[in-house]
């Protein structure tokens, strides 16, 4: 089995650990723009060898994960090089743009539109890790739309990393993603800027900070070029979720102005139900 | 020595763990308004014995660490009370109010203004354990206003508990750490409530959530009961942090709308730095 995989950083290169892994017979191929990116997951052993587009015939199975708006572009390409009883899996956090980008191609078939609700603020090969997948939800959209035979021997293999299976439409996969993870992303990272900004001149302030801080702002590690094209392309459901963000910030700013403490009191008890919700969610940090 | 917790929380009971151990002759008392905690706090071995405020004349040393309003109106009762060698310490997160509250009393140098940069988003005497403190900062304010002698005692505890101490005056602590703590905590409130609110009849939904989600939303976990007055009490510099945090975001949905890509980049780019601001913190979580 030929494996190809396009981008080869934190996700690729952590599901290529998987199916060398679980599938000693596999042979994988990586694909990057960058031919020192290349360089750097054959001597982390994250690939058998070195690949270009024009190998894209020889793959059985191609994995895609790079940034969404390139994935948008390469997708159809994909699609047009491999053989016919091949399969393309991406592993976008968008959904929408990519399915509607092949909706009509000849081998839609051969796709299987996925997200790996999975990964780190760490980027590159060199954050890639067996297990990153393990216990953690493998969102699925438009299944329908893929080869059944396909379906399968994908499920096989995301079922063998550990992973449970959701399905979902697209958009619907769009507009809740906004809210649990992509509003996440830039709470993050405006609360990073916001206090380095004010604390420049100040470095020793960050001794105040403490744990609480830092995970309130790990996700504000995370790769610019791979956050950017995601706010982009889903921008409708984002800027609809920013808005009421900043909609209850002003509210209890308004509360904490007017020290109106029984209802900052009863807004953050409210609140305080998250445990009961993150409690039911399999999370592995 | 007799050491007295006036408050046997996550902060008074992970301090009398630490007494308890590092000073095995210390007979340790707990305070509380409800009786039923000082059952639990018993139980659970942080305290030797259910104590009332007429038992203050005994006490040695005493730590605090209830509610920031309530300590206002505890600390001046609490000098009263304590013999002239005593020594009393606080653990709120803002110091401004308190230390104006006793500034005035005639045993103003039996009271030492600390602040430990510890904690996690649980509270009550079940939270609290043996280490909590060990590698954090311990803020202290005003130090020269509290007898030599006491702040000896002082810093011979807390470094036995693995800390570092770092001094400050009370306004500078309440300005800075309205920005690496108390904003980050309405962030993390808000962000839970938003998604809470949308997703209140889907909860589906949270099958979509990953360790990022959760690391963003820990802190809307924390007590409210602790919060709303801290809240209220930094409400000045409080407000402040939160009109930027609040510009910060408008100014990011504005780029998206405009699907300024570059500067969305370069936003989120230049705030990556937090990553190495972070690795100069020893944070033990």
């Amino acid at each position: 089995m030929k494996v190809f995989f396009i981008g080869i950083g934190l996700i690729g290169g952590s599901m290529a650990l998987e199916i060398k892994h679980k599938n000693p017979q596999a042979v994988c191929y990586g694909i990057s723009r960058q031919d020192e990116t290349l360089d750097r997951a054959l001597a982390l052993g994250l690939i058998d060898h070195k690949a270009v587009w024009e190998d894209l015939p020889q793959a059985d199975l191609v994995f895609l994960s790079i940034p969404v708006d390139a994935s948008v572009n390469a997708l159809p390409r994909i699609l047009d090089l491999i053989p016919d009883q091949s399969l393309v899996v991406d592993a976008g956090s968008t959904k929408q743009a990519l399915c509607t980008a092949v909706a009509q191609h000849p081998k839609r078939r051969n796709y299987l539109a996925a997200h790996p609700i999975a990964g780190t603020e760490f980027s590159g090969p060199e954050a890639a890790f067996l297990g990153l997948f393990d216990q953690k939800t493998m969102i699925v959209c438009e299944v329908e739309k893929t080869a059944f035979k396909l379906q399968e021997k994908a499920m096989s293999l995301f079922t063998s990393w550990g992973m449970r299976i959701r399905y979902m439409d697209a958009a619907a996969h769009d507009k809740h993603i906004a809210y649990v993870s992509h509003l996440s992303h830039i709470s993050s990272f405006m609360l990073g800027k916001t206090v380095i900004e004010k604390e420049k001149n100040e470095s020793d302030i960050f001794d105040m900070a403490g744990s609480g801080f830092e995970s309130t702002v790990r996700l504000a590690k995370s790769s610019p070029a791979m956050w950017t094209p995601i706010f982009d392309q889903n921008k409708q459901h984002v800027v609809a979720a920013l808005e009421e963000y900043i909609a209850n910030l002003e509210e209890f700013k308004s509360l904490l102005e007017a020290s109106d403490r029984d209802a900052m009191y009863q807004q953050m008890s409210d609140t305080n139900k998250i445990k009961e919700i993150l409690n039911g969610i399999p999370l592995n940090k």
